[in-house]
């Protein structure tokens, strides 16, 4: 049965989402995206700030989400499902801060859709690469990319792994496009 | 029945972007917005440029969308839809390029959903105001704002209509704002 | 003697901006702009943030800068005179935080240059009207409207004088240029 | 005597600006940036479009600049000699479209400074690394990161090189940041 959803998961820095540009640019078919960047883009500004009950950057990196957050991240991914029930593609650009815990919540959004096919990608980055990225992006607060490397793996079970330490964005976003046109 | 969803319909360059932002801060519950710009981002790049099954922005700002545009657009709208009854408050901001047709969309993602409270707003602005403000915005193609200004106001009906032509954005807001709050 | 340099000054949120992209297309000959947005966009990223000679925006909107900005900023207006200088004819978008001693630096900078003919114009706009775009725009920190919306214009002498509260940024735009073409 | 002008070199995509934003946070002392892209940005809308005085990005990814563009970016350079002259430190993230032509362009903005420090920085990418890379923004027209790649070297005579087709940015800027603290 024919991918419908990809999942990549990886930490922040890792390069996720130049392979999601290069992925919708290999598929022939057309794909969406969404991920937790569009996600944070569409709550009130108060909740990407210094609100509680939203998401939190720390001075040194550490990220923590209040309970408003996670019951709105729980209607999206339930909304992001039901497009790809309606029949649209989709690939999902998220960060599992709670490692297996979060792949568990995708689950729980996918329900009993063991008919619905999911490929789930790993996206690594060797923790002092990622750091180093991070510092050459100018944009972030210094520390995610080392503080989220490896946690964001913890447990979770994938279909495919890339590293994109040495290797180029394309040609993680070839492998993961092949993988889909095999099944 | 509190309302739980806000569809904003307007032309290029009406105002409605600024009237969403003030409308997330002056509503005391989290609300996520989504719209005709983040559907766009979430294309494939090549969908967004001369691909005639995407979006295509002609030199005299006329917009045309093909085929997959409109089916992703379809899945799409019944993901935001999902994403309400699974418990979000959600904000839309929409140009209706086919006017009543472009409702008609919406109604029929929203189902038998008469349960479903949506709050329908008129966005409008003065054709040759909303064509100032573009030119201002420096970022559009000239012309979107005049040749939609009345086009995606045809045959629509609204719950209530604010026009930015002479009122600033936080006071449409307000407006709006102050008809969630009655219901 | 034919207009040079233009240079706009306004509190936050007053809609400089804007009126300055206008400018840019109702002149006929081609203006270049810079102005404090993207000089500060040219500094290392640390003086952008917490570094204390850099430029500190506070939680309550206030904006402090530090010796290291300040002898920068003075580098940068001589670098701009001598463009104009040069031929170029340049649009300046700034925020005299220092009102009148602001006013005098850049009259430093042109030197002895009663040659180089400058337009100096005020951006105007309502403290309370300035507050409510601030929070329309949803990506200021709030308060740096109002507290900027007088201040900036404290003992500073204009050729014209703007007022964006009621007007829209073309017309502002129109404004400007007729006194340009009139010289 | 201390550097205090480095003018880096390399075609689209080739990753100059990651380099930037790494030798700001790698130097000590305060650098100023800017380069082509911020040129580009201050000019009137109408020349980064169809205006054939301005710049314009054929579909295969070739660009070409009219002599409006030429006069101003003359000019401009000027401007930031003097700038150095008065204290800055600057980078220069450039593309030298006309490859030893456009660094004859620099040394007439530099003058009989002999006196002047420069850094000249070669960077290199590989123009099918580059071509991947360019791909993997989404941002950039397809075709030119290939075209520039070997283009803008040619005759260019450079104090360092670099290559980014398997360093890291962070990587290339420690060893130019080496290169000016040796001075």
């Amino acid at each position: 049965m024919a991918i419908q959803m990809i999942i990549l998961n990886g930490g922040s820095s890792s390069g996720k989402s130049r392979i999601v540009r290069c992925l919708q640019a290999e598929l022939p078919d057309p794909w969406l995206t969404f991920g937790c960047d569009s996600f944070v883009d569409s709550l009130p500004a108060r909740m990407r700030e210094a609100d509680d009950d939203g998401i939190v950057i720390a001075a040194d990196g550490g990220v923590s989400v209040g309970e408003d957050f996670l019951a709105l991240e729980a209607a999206w991914r339930e909304g992001i499902v039901a497009m790809v029930r309606a029949g649209a593609r989709v690939v999902i650009d998220d960060v599992f801060l709670g490692g297996a815990a979060s792949q568990q919540r995708w689950r729980k959004a996918l329900g009993e859709a063991a008919d619905l096919p999911v490929l789930w990608v790993g996206v690594r980055c060797d923790s002092a690469v990622a750091a180093d990225r991070e510092a050459a992006r100018g944009d972030r607060v210094p520390g995610m990319a080392a503080a989220q490397a490896d946690v964001v793996h913890e447990g979770v079970v994938y279909d495919l792994e890339v590293d994109t330490s040495h290797t180029e964005s394309v040609a993680c976003a070839r492998a993961i496009a092949a993988h889909v046109h095999r099944r």
